[in-house]
This record gives C-alpha cells, sequence and structure tokens, in this order.
C-alpha cells in the first residue's frame, strides 16, 4: 500500500549527526563527528558492583513498574545534588528523572508547543532538539551565537518582532556545535529579556561539569525568581550517554504536564538504571569522577587545539572552548565546505558539516564541527593531520 | 508567571492506572488495580549472571551511545524470534527496539496523525494507549469490543461513515481492559475491512505468551500480505517491565519514519538492558521461561476466577480470559460504580473504575477492572472476600 505521514514528520530527515555516527563505525574510520563520551571515563567498576548489588539486595525493585516522575531516592538525590553543586531548584520546582535529557526537550515541547509555534533557538544549535522542535511543526527562530554566547540586539529585536514565541532554547556552557559559554551579563540580560517579554526559557546544559578552564558561571535557572525555566540535565557525560539517564527540574506546575507527557511516551525510565545512578550518587565520590574526567577531556581538548594552531593556523578559524566536547571553526572562503569534508572521509576520517545545526536548513555556512573526546590521542594527532593533507597546506 | 499549554496536552488528565498505583503503594492496599506482572516470575538469576557478564565482558559497548533503531544482534535476535515463534515478520517488514511497548503507541501516532486525525480504537481499551493517542489531538472513534473481539458490523460502519481514519489500534489477545480475545474469523475479517477502506492497524500484542487455556490464535501481522500492519511486542510481561524494553515490526518505509521520530524522543534505548534481553533470549530458554510465567498465571487466574464464582455470583458479571493479567466484569444495574469502587478502597481493596477505559471520557459503565498478577494468593482471596463484604452478598 501507498504511507501517508503527519504533516509534522514529513519535513523531517534523519539526523545527519547519527547518519554519520553510522559511517563513524566503519572500520578505520577517525570520529572527528559525533559526540561520543571518552569511553576512559566511564566508571565501569563501579557500576559493576552498584549493578551485582541492586539485583542482589532489590531485585523486585529494579524490575518492577515503577512511577513516572522517577525514582524517588533518586529524585531527591538529584534535587540536593543540583541545589549543593549548582545553586538550582526552588521549593516551587519539581525534579522529574528522564529517558536521557533528549526526552526534556521532547516533552517540554509536547506540553508547550501547538503546531506553528515560535520557538527562539541559537544558531546554529543541537541538532537533536532542533529536529525534536520540527518534530512537533514548532517553527525555529535561529538567534546568532558569538563566542560569549547569543547576540542580545538580535534576541530583543526577535522578541519585539515576534508574538506566539513559546520558549528560548539555550545551551549556556561550551555550546553544541560553537562551544561557546555564554557571559554572566548576557545570562542576565536573557533572563531580564524573558521577564520583560513573558516567555519561557529552555536551559539545558548537558556539558556544564565538562570545564576544562576558567570559572563556572551560574545557570540562568539560579536567577528564575519568577518560574520561567526549564533546566534539562544529563548523567550521559558525567557517567554514560548508554544509560539515557536525564533530568528536568522545572515549575511545579509545567512538570506536572510533562510528567503526564511522559505516561504516554514511555512510562517511566528503566527502573535499574535509576537504581543504578542513586547509589552511584549517594555511595561513591561524584565530584572526584567529575574531576578525572574533566582532566581527560582537558588534555585531549588541548591536544586537539595545539595541533589545529600548530598545523592548520590561517585555515581552520576558530575559538579554543573551555570545555564541552566540540571546536567549531571554520573555513576559508574560498574552500567548498562540503567538498572539505567529503575529501576529509574519502581519507577515513569523519567530521560534522555546519549545515546540520542550522535553523533555517536552506541557510549555508563554511563552518564544521570537530569532537575531541572520542578520538584516541593517537586519532587526534592523525586527524588533524588528515585535515592539513585536505586543505593542501 | 501563569502557564499557558498546548491544546493537545491541555485536556489530558494524568492516567488514572497511574495514579492508583500510588494509591495502590499505600501500605496494606491490595491491589487489584494496576498491571504489575507477578515478581515472582521474574528470572532474577539470570538476570544477575547476564550483566555481570556485560559488564565485565563487553562495558564500553554497554555505556556507550548506540544508534536509534536498536543493538543490532538483538534486533537480529528478536527477527528471528517473532518469525520462528509467532510466524510475524516478511522480507519488507523492519525490526526496531523501542522504549517499551507505550513508546511503539507514541511513535506510530506521531508520524501517521495530524491533530484532529481519527483513530479506531476498540471501547473500552488500553488507558496508556488511548491518552497517548489523546495526547496527539487524534480524536478516538471506539468501536465495541464483544467476548471474541471487536463488533465486526460497527467497526464496518464506522469505516463507511468516516474518511480521515489513519488507523485502527486493537489489542487482539486477552485485551486491556476486558481481556477478550479476538476470533481467527474477526482477524481475518478485520484485516479484510483494513484492505477494503486501506486503512492501517496497529496490532498490539503485550499479553500474546500468558495464555493459560485454549489454543494460540495468528496475529493479524501474519496475514498482512500489503504491508499495512505495526505490530508491537513488549519483553515486559514475560521478562521484566521495569526494564522498558519493547520493539516493532512493521513495513520498512513505515519503521524508517519511527526512527526519525525516536532519534528527537530519546535517542535510543538503553543499551545495557537491550544487551541484557539479548543475551537471555540467546543464552536462556525464553520458551521454557514462557511456560513458568503461564503455570502462575493460570494459578492465579483461576484462583480468582473460582472465588469470584463462588463468593459474586449473580454480582459481577463477567467472561473468564485465557490468558493476559485482568479480568473484567459489570456490576448491577443497580450499584453505583464509582461508590462501590471508593468503598473497596475505604477497606484497602484497589479496582479500577471501568471508566478510566472508555474512549468517549464522557460515557459511563458500570464496569470494574480486576488485575490477578500483582496480588498474592492471599491477597487475592481477602479481596476477593472485600468485594463480597461491599457487596453485601
Amino acid at each position: 500500500m501507498t504511507y501517508s505521514f503527519s504533516k509534522k514528520i514529513s519535513a523531517l530527515k534523519p539526523s545527519a549527526i547519527r547518519e554519520i555516527l553510522k559511517a563513524a563505525s566503519i572500520p578505520g574510520m577517525i570520529a572527528f563527528a559525533a559526540g561520543n563520551p571518552a569511553p576512559e571515563t566511564f566508571p565501569v567498576e563501579e557500576i559493576k558492583e552498584i549493578t551485582a548489588q541492586i539485583l542482589a539486595e532489590n531485585p523486585v525493585a529494579s524490575l518492577q513498574y515503577g512511577v513516572t516522575e522517577g525514582y524517588q531516592p533518586l529524585i531527591d538525590t538529584v534535587k540536593e545534588w543540583i541545589k549543593t553543586r549548582y545553586n538550582v531548584g526552588t521549593d516551587s520546582d519539581a525534579v522529574v528523572i528522564t529517558s536521557g535529557a533528549q526526552q526534556v526537550m521532547d516533552l517540554a515541547t509536547k506540553v508547550l508547543c501547538d503546531e506553528g509555534d515560535l520557538i527562539l533557538c541559537e544558531n546554529p544549535s543541537f541538532i537533536g532538539s532542533l529536529n525534536c522542535f520540527r518534530s512537533y511543526n514548532a517553527k525555529l527562530i535561529g538567534i546568532p551565537i558569538e563566542a560569549d554566547g547569543i547576540n542580545i540586539e538580535a534576541l530583543e529585536n526577535a522578541l519585539k518582532t515576534h508574538t506566539n514565541i513559546r520558549f528560548l532554547y539555550i545551551i549556556p556552557n561550551f555550546q553544541n556545535p560553537t562551544g561557546a559559554t555564554m557571559s554572566l551579563e548576557k545570562r542576565r540580560r536573557v533572563y531580564a529579556l524573558a521577564q520583560k517579554h513573558d516567555i519561557l526559557i529552555l536551559e539545558d546544559n548537558p556539558y556544564g561539569d565538562l570545564r576544562v578552564a576558567g570559572a563556572d558561571i551560574p545557570a540562568i535557572k539560579t536567577m528564575d525568581t519568577d518560574g520561567r525555566v526549564i533546566y534539562a540535565g544529563s548523567f550521559s557525560k558525567i557517567l554514560a550517554p548508554g544509560l539515557r539517564l536525564g533530568f528536568f527540574c522545572a515549575p511545579g506546575e509545567i512538570a506536572a504536564k510533562m510528567v503526564v507527557g511522559k505516561q504516554t511516551s514511555d512510562v517511566h525510565t528503566p527502573m535499574l538504571l535509576q537504581m543504578l545512578v542513586h547509589n552511584w550518587l549517594m555511595k561513591y565520590d561524584p565530584a572526584a569522577h567529575i574531576a578525572k574526567v574533566q582532566a581527560v577531556y582537558r588534555r585531549k581538548l588541548n591536544l586537539m587545539c595545539d595541533q589545529l594552531d600548530e598545523k592548520l593556523a590561517g585555515f581552520f578559524d576558530y575559538v579554543r572552548p573551555e570545555g564541552g566536547l566540540f571546536v567549531w571553526g571554520s573555513l576559508p572562503k574560498e574552500v567548498d565546505m562540503l567538498e572539505y569534508v567529503k575529501a576529509c572521509t574519502e581519507k577515513k576520517l569523519a567530521v560534522v558539516p555546519g549545515i546540520a545545526f542550522l535553523t533555517d536548513t536552506a541557510d549555508t555556512t563554511n563552518c564544521i564541527r570537530l569532537n575531541f573526546s572520542t578520538p584516541s590521542d593517537e586519532q587526534i594527532l592523525r586527524g588533524v593531520e588528515i585535515m592539513r593533507e585536505v586543505a593542501r597546506l
């Protein structure tokens, strides 16, 4: 038979990154594409111990249905963790456990957006979130992002121009794909503008703990006196992404609606994995582990950037990020970006063409995104060398 | 600030069952509500062994990101499992791993339905699916269900009356909540009607393996010469529900769109759990385990029904199901069903009022749903005794 699909899904293409991730699994391919955390940071021994203990002491709870909001001891622990570590969350906020932070984007869009509603996004931004918004037929308004975060004038202009804006989506720390971190001053101005124009903010902070230089900057959620910020967090980058364990901290009324949405999406997040994360937070030293993860990423980020500075100066124009997983830069105007990416792939180096991250899919860019957490040190050296060879420097 | 929500989520209330599940956790409450599988059927020792082995031998793959379609060895094993055991799946079908079968409903609705599109459902039907359809602002058309499945004349009439029907949602085996199993003749007529009116079928089969009497009846998917059936399966009832591990088998073109939807929902289903189910299917004897599960459910189903026959004859009118998790019956006309349910709760017995399962939320019924898998044998005896006391028989 002939199939017809919903309007919202018809326009949506498979994520270029997921497709490249598949290409990256071709033997011998060096993966500067994708954004897999460095596997050497996974606390395998701890996970082994915890899992064995849960299945020995509490098997039924770990295998039975649970409530949609999440495993209560984990909710309580996350609540305390984000309050103590980041000063995030108030008495009128609720914490809910999700199947990865991606689900936070999905649920927020579901409960807040009717088809055709507007979402403001940094441009470029994380393709997984952009595609999620598109999958509800929300319309994206891209706001340029600079080295110190979103362009405030463009944001203000968009807020003045459009009426049916539902929320602003931002990744203030080590943004994906640009690596940019928003300054404290800009965070304050963003919140003030959200107040003035009475819109919500969806603050996505998957990389906040991956700082390798400079000082932490408070989350916009810490300024949330009105209850207008939905804060999304994740254990993917500090523990392990395959667990698909994320959470959100949001005003109770919004959280309740998102829980209703989650009931119909996947009922609840797997109990064994919720208990695993809870025990890890309680029994081990997550802060010490994060410091170890930062040390790995500091070395890898600096290795890649030092190589780029040495071998591609004047060709690859970028700002060294203070953390996260990605380096974003532009090629010279006279270089055809897609041809360059293709030539790299032929030499067994996968990078992501910047167009994947644009809010307007018809737009163009000469930028590419590199990832330093997935490749080994040797692969970083070889990958940058391939970039140089293809650039004919 | 004051919040406004999307039209699709505004009308949706939290699932009555999830709320009752919370009430059921009150100490001393006997849970004839909810639908938790019997915890004594969880193969805890096997899960312990497998999990330890995966984390010892293959930790990185079990903790790293995976592709959206699922862990390929599990996809291959599920494909063979459903082909061998149920004759489900053709060369033009694809199998995709999902975060519980609930996610199949979510993805199917997302890719197939625009707001206002119609979905035909058995009436009553599973509230989790009905609420999922509602959460996309699809309109439900309820078709009465009888002891041998959906009413064919009503189905035909609905197909003739309405034009923008996207699919028919059915649970042919041990339907939730009625326990009804559709006859082979009706399955053939349903497929023929779907062909005649060119609609898709979403066949939900979470309980198919829980048969305790009678002979298996082929799935509608086995008749799917046109590629018009999306078949949803689950490991929740034969392995453990807390793992949130389901799958679908659907025509490739539909599956590809559902994968795009899943990318933006939760990226992929947790790797450790996918590997766990794969190893369980490969290294143990799932058919033998299912036979053991059936023995437990046979005893519990018959215990409850024998008690109902003995203590509530003439008051609780029901048909003994051949499997599944639920017994569905009606109270005498002169009894106020909601008052009866309330009085049971006060005596510490939780049952689900039948109105939770109606496609039209303004409709009424004098039916209630009982579950026999969650309570212990002693609780089944005591619970039916409470039902008798409240009925004043």
